[in-house]
């Protein structure tokens, strides 16, 4: 059963709500003897911290992460490593902001969890989102900066795990302008610096309409040896589309071509191979780096859609929970763009399914 | 872990390659006292079927399906019913054309899985796809069957789950001529009548050229109470994302406005609710049924995306297993279009999915 | 993967080691709506807590749990209660005496986990017994009492699981004298007030000696429905003897007449049963509650045996991480016989198991 | 979840009732490249099988074992090997005596599963057990065969398990006799000679007494590795308890010194060591091979108890389903005592917990 764990041999398990005393997760499965220090994890989670710029929620949270378990000092290199047994992650939550919730506990935001989590739960801690908060997804950064780790300590070499916006709204990308260099230049994660311009414009018109914005991310692997993943229902592919599909607010996966394959002829799709160097090359990446839920060695290219966030000034006919017709208008600091932050978390979701598929291969094949 | 083994509670393992014995599965978990007999599985099976036109691969099946274990005759009826201990059920493979194979076995299909099993396990079953062949899916179909009986039976009410194509490569449905009962009235299970000509006569284009076509499928389900799925990770949408992107050659997967809702703004998005007749209604379905992961009580509504099969009888560059630049022409009896059949898998899939979270959501809350 | 996770819907994942920061655990599947507050832990973790008398480990931890996810205000009670989401307990470490483990941490302790940790992990923390130290078990004490809450809560009616130490070395009690009330009486939960003294002194001569003690707990649980179970992989009690044997230091289980079963003839062994007031009655326990692997309604009647501990005074021939013969006396605040502190830990997994198990057969047969 | 399947990377799923058409299994997770024959599998079959001595059950089954999927010619050596892919093992039921249930199946044996599986799940197969019949153990011994030749394949060098029996009611073999050679002689898996003629008295004094008998069982696996097992709810000692109780009739388990290790001293019980040729070597075994839940290297030691069958001649009291005191003899072909032929089962079941064990710890530790 998976209700709030993710993975197999390398897994986490994750707890806490928004306005909690903490959120954090539980690493089981790490391999032991990999160096891993605070800063390795803080590193990630201050990518995907809010309050960085005027496009994410100004929620100030520092995000500071403890190592409460499973880290011992490694007499040889006098460095903390991993011990093999299970890694707790704390973070604190800080900026609980004391504000009344009585407009909106009693009411219920269209296309917002607090319904489903009533009907499921029969109440649910409506303070921030509570549990299905996008503020969890920290703890999955977290996880997944470990999870990098692992890999490329594993594997001797390093696995390249970069996100990018490619659409917000209406504005995609120009992807013939794609520079990696230029993710970490703009608040976005773009890789294509002539879009930024078009993008603040439009959100700041955005929040000003008192509405949100969607987008879509794609998250690419490179370095990834060939033959992680399994024929039928651990299939690498489906593993990462449940990793993505789970992120708060996404609504769509794809891998490679995508939902583009089905419009491509058979000897358009599949990609050929020739032998260079001694080694399978691919003269094109149509399935995304993935056959037959296994991978090909080549790049693994994932996107997702994120809808726009149901937190919204806009007035909404909604109904409370006493069953009576009413309008819903959600004050307070939210993401007019949900999908920028989820780069991070996209990162971490793939470095989260890599990490566990390599353990899984070594088990089976090793 | 979960290499062939689907599902949670209600789950099923899958065994058997496409020129064995045999292929079939074991369904453990299944409550009892459900109705259940083996004509309740040949009538899915019989749907997913090959050779029933010209447009699936010719291969002769009759897909016979024996249950083998878990089901007594009830006393008080007289009829076959569940006991709560696995159903095996078995498929004996009958059609297995003892062609040559030598001509492809040394050489890898670009967009196959043969490279990548060879990659993976050292060796494979290369006669008829083996393991990867889409022969498998008939063993989600007869697990899908039985998925229904529980649903309907616990609910005590039906649950509908119907699949639809609404896409061969460039040619989509017009969604204004949704018609369900069209979809058992032609060899495309199209919702829409007047694409049929359309599309026999592109299907028939590219079979000539030697060539293959992708799809879109969309399954949507019917009568699904609120509050099944979990908060985090075993997300009912990120369940579907997995099942669905686990059927051989799918790409692409998304829920209710799916990659669409990133184009939206939050108002349009987010589906407003009202009261009626004492319930709780939503004045559209932009989430497809779902919200944090959670069924709001309306249509669950999936798409995916099927890429063209790999088996063309093109000519197309690739390498060899010693090693070598080569190339090859798949010959044999494929699908032109594998999306076709995928329609049954997809609606088996969304059922094994409800049904699993159905009996998790009584494990947990009862 | 199970590698500290314990249960399927009902689960709990442990961290921590004895001299980090803290340990504590996430239990996960955990029911909504059931009155949970901090104390109703506590009081659990206080009848395991070290340092209550001369005959357990000296070690000053107060073990004061908080709750730190997973639970809410109902607005109707104004109590707090579950939310279904996982609920994380933290208890921190508060007395790591500042000792000097120079002596200790190159020599492996035989009989100890130390060595065997550094053959599978290459290190491990060797302060106070790190991950293997039995401090551990005051998670599992905490999970068990919310455990204990789900059973009472969902059956309507009080499960009651007692421990009892039945033996200490080769002093068994007087099961004529078996009398509930004396349990908490007395510095052993012995039941039997008559071999108080002798253990008294025994353990006063063990402690003098140098040496240690091993004992026999029995765990009964009282109240528990019919129908708990499953039949062949999933059985009750091997998920007890699971349970068990997971315990530090135990090498034995026994359900029922145990092995005392292989001495009788099938008439003396198998239970007889009897209508009384219109329900079934069994004349006998010999099966101690299971059979098939599934309750049957009487009392679950568990025992196992605790070796005693490898932490002695006495010099022992042993080798150190350098590969040389050497002698090892391990100094320190242990407990001369750590079967008395696993009283309250066998009772906490017996619940364990049993709310388990109550929510699986919920979702499968509901 | 875990109803019928076992282990978690070596995994297997059995399904099948004593009187069905067929019982087998699906093994899952095997390694690929593993030269694997039907022979393999029928040999250590044909140890467990019934019949061939008259102190087992009557029942004539060939117990045929045909494998139906994952083994495939290896081209280079022309012999089958596993491919990674499910194997899935059928043994077709041949002998099932037609005989008359209508006495049996309304009355509950006392001490069989009948009773518990009617409250579970509101009905049963009771023909000849159904899936509560040891007849399902043939499919453990089956899969067993397979694990064996995983481990000795992944190590490369043969790990050795052997089974003996060493009681049989109050006739316990004398251990000062233990000759492992004499154990495949006689018809009771005996090490000590001496005891056979007084098993075979009073067996045949049982079975004239229309009573039946309990036994005690050990197993010793030689050659495990140091290392495999995990720290705390995956321990090696866990799952071996885990597995052993799951066999059908098992009351108790222990491992070394077990429930005796209870009236050591700390002195006695823990084993001293000592580097000899280079190696750590221990001077005694009273830990059975398994500290701290990770193997020692040293030999691994299980025992367990079967209870005498409860399918007797002698007349007992007993209820029937309609509610009604009554009285049962139960006829038919039953082992007097059913110890004899778990010692096949219990080999299997270490082989089982030792491979997957091994998988899992290349998979974290590799």
């Amino acid at each position: 059963m998976s209700f709030n764990t993710f993975g197999h041999i390398f897994r986490f398990t994750s707890f806490g709500e928004s306005h909690g005393a903490a959120i954090g997760c539980v690493v089981d499965g790490c391999p032991p003897r990999i160096p891993l220090a605070a800063a390795d994890i803080q590193r990630e989670l201050d990518r995907r911290r809010p309050g960085q710029s005027r496009f994410t929620t100004q929620r100030q949270e520092p995000d500071a992460v403890k190592i409460m378990s499973g880290v011992f000092t490694d007499e040889a290199s006098g460095q903390p490593v991993t011990t093999g047994t299970p890694i707790m992650l704390l973070i604190e939550n800080v900026d609980q902001r004391s504000k009344d919730y009585s407009d909106i506990k009693d009411k219920y935001r269209p296309g917002h969890a607090g319904y489903t989590y009533d009907v499921k739960y029969g109440l649910h801690d409506y303070r921030g989102g509570g549990r299905s908060s996008a503020r969890e997804t920290a703890s999955r950064v977290a996880a997944g900066a470990i999870a990098r780790k692992v890999l490329d300590h594993l594997l001797g070499a390093p696995v390249t795990i970069r996100g990018a916006l490619i659409r917000i709204g209406k504005h995609p990308i120009d992807r013939a302008r794609w520079d990696w260099s230029q993710v970490e230049q703009n608040s976005f994660f773009s890789p294509d610096a002539g879009i930024v311009p078009v993008w603040e414009q439009y959100l700041d018109e955005t929040r000003k309409a008192g509405s949100s914005a969607g987008a879509v991310i794609e998250v690419v692997a490179s370095g990834v040896p060939a033959g992680l993943g399994a024929p039928i229902y651990g299939k690498l592919d489906a593993d990462l589309a449940a990793a993505m599909m789970g992120i708060n607010a996404v609504k769509g996966v794809e891998i490679g071509a995508g939902f583009g394959a089905a419009e491509l002829s058979g000897e358009e799709n599949a990609d050929e191979m020739r032998m260079r160097d001694g080694k399978v090359a691919f003269l094109s990446n149509k399935a995304g780096g993935i056959l037959g839920g296994i991978s090909t060695g080549q790049d693994i290219v994932v996107r997702f859609a994120v809808k726009p966030t149901s937190s919204i000034l806009q007035h909404r006919k909604t109904v409370d929970a006493a069953g009576h017709d009413t309008e819903i208008s959600t004050k307070g600091r939210h993401d007019p763009c949900v999908g920028i932050r989820a780069v991070p978390v996209g990162e971490a979701m793939m470095a989260l399914v890599l990490a566990d598929h390599l353990l899984r291969h070594r088990g089976q094949c090793g």
